[in-house]
């Protein structure tokens, strides 16, 4: 175990910009999951990370130390606390840390035969996350993320998304167009003003979804690509959902009638 | 208009305390709301705040101006930019609050006759603050929150709930279990390991929602008390869904089947 006591150790300096920013993220490829939960699920679905990442402390708990010795072959650093603690979002820090590649879904140019999710400007970390483990509960595979979305592999979305990202095949930075044109189900934006109430359409047919920030709503050169425009019926007097909660009753209702 | 130039007022000593703590709002019985669309939700909806605080900067922006014109007879504060910023928890500061008193639903040990929500030691305020939005958006009136939650009246749940705070009635520190005695409706679990799928359950009878915690999910005594233990069905592999995710399809397909 390599052990880094010094905040001006270079490899440390590049955990610490990868921690604080999706540019950076993207830039290396790489992300970082903190915590025994998220650890364990990427171990499980996507195999062993990078490089693991452990505080003195955390080397006294029994999770983190067990997380550690399944994946005994993997390189692994023993920071400071005070070190590891600048590294973790968390009030407190979980104790264990893994630098990975960030799986990269091929783009072949196809579009998705099963019903997927297309997200619009959803700039809000905790949306996004919510989504994304949504999306999955719901067995879509393919989620595209415009580029005014938040970062996918940021610390606050994966904590939200809580592994959902292992189910999942994201797309950063998509072409959400090029994506809407090729589909070849029914595209459906979820609207505000929409046409037509979610409960009265045809959902059994492969669909692409388009979800939207709750502020600017969907770019209207985007939904004019849709099929559909479907709102939600709500309560006199009250204006919107939220978009996580109305992605929830979206996807929901899709696989309500898919099991009908 | 009364200027605060000073942090050792008394007056804005305890517009602090009371931004800060949920015991506070509680034991003075009053909130503070920040920011235009809240405060005009509020206005709309239950009259004149008990004063509004506005910043030497908010006086310059034109919807907080028209806002404070709009109501013009209640006791306006004027502070300095930097005091304003304490009593905020935005990054940006709206430049404009009000002093509310906490609306109290009257409790005469009666339990509603139509559908309701209770929540179980729910503390995540985002998770609160959208199921009350999501509530308000479903025709519910009735929220219940037991003493484990997050305060409702805090900044970031009322952030969050977007002004459904004003649609609704809402008890916190309640007694969730005389509340599910007292119902004469169906009592609904939502269940991580529910008996009976959401979509196969009746749904058209007022119904009493319990949802719990992610992580201790709903405390055995008050889930025994319920008529039914309902599940979302998810994809392989998925373990959960979000509880505000979870609260939304619930509430939704109780909409979709009391307008079939």
């Amino acid at each position: 175990m390599k052990q880094i006591d010094s905040r001006d150790n270079p490899g440390y300096k590049a955990l610490k910009a990868l921690a604080a920013d999706a540019r950076e993220q993207r830039r290396q490829g790489r992300a970082l999951l903190d915590g025994v939960h998220l650890l364990q699920a990427y171990r499980d679905k996507c195999g062993p990370p990078l490089r693991l990442i452990v505080s003195e402390h955390g080397m006294t708990q029994p999770e983190v130390r067990a997380l550690r010795e399944s994946l005994v072959d993997v390189e692994c650093w023993l920071l400071r606390d005070k070190l590891f603690a600048a590294l973790s979002e968390l009030a407190s820090p979980s104790g264990i840390l893994a630098l990975i590649e960030i799986p990269q879904a091929a783009d072949d140019g196809s579009a998705p035969q099963t019903s997927c999710v297309l997200l619009d400007g959803i700039q809000d970390v905790g949306n996004v996350g919510s989504i994304l483990r949504t999306a999955a509960a719901a067995g879509i595979r393919d989620v595209f993320l415009g580029s005014g979305c938040a970062g996918a592999w940021t610390p606050r979305v994966l904590r939200a998304a809580q592994g959902a990202h292992f189910d999942l095949r994201i797309r950063e930075s998509a072409d959400l167009a090029a994506v809407m044109q090729r589909f070849t189900g029914i595209r459906i934006a979820a609207s505000a003003h929409g046409a037509q109430p979610l409960f009265e359409l045809d959902l059994r047919a492969p669909l692409a979804w388009l979800f939207g920030s709750e502020g600017q709503g969907i770019s209207p050169a985007l939904e004019r690509l849709a099929d559909q425009r479907a709102i939600i019926p709500l309560a006199a007097g009250s204006e919107s959902l939220n978009v996580a909660a109305a992605a929830a009753i979206c996807l929901f209702e899709e696989v309500r009638q898919k099991r009908g």
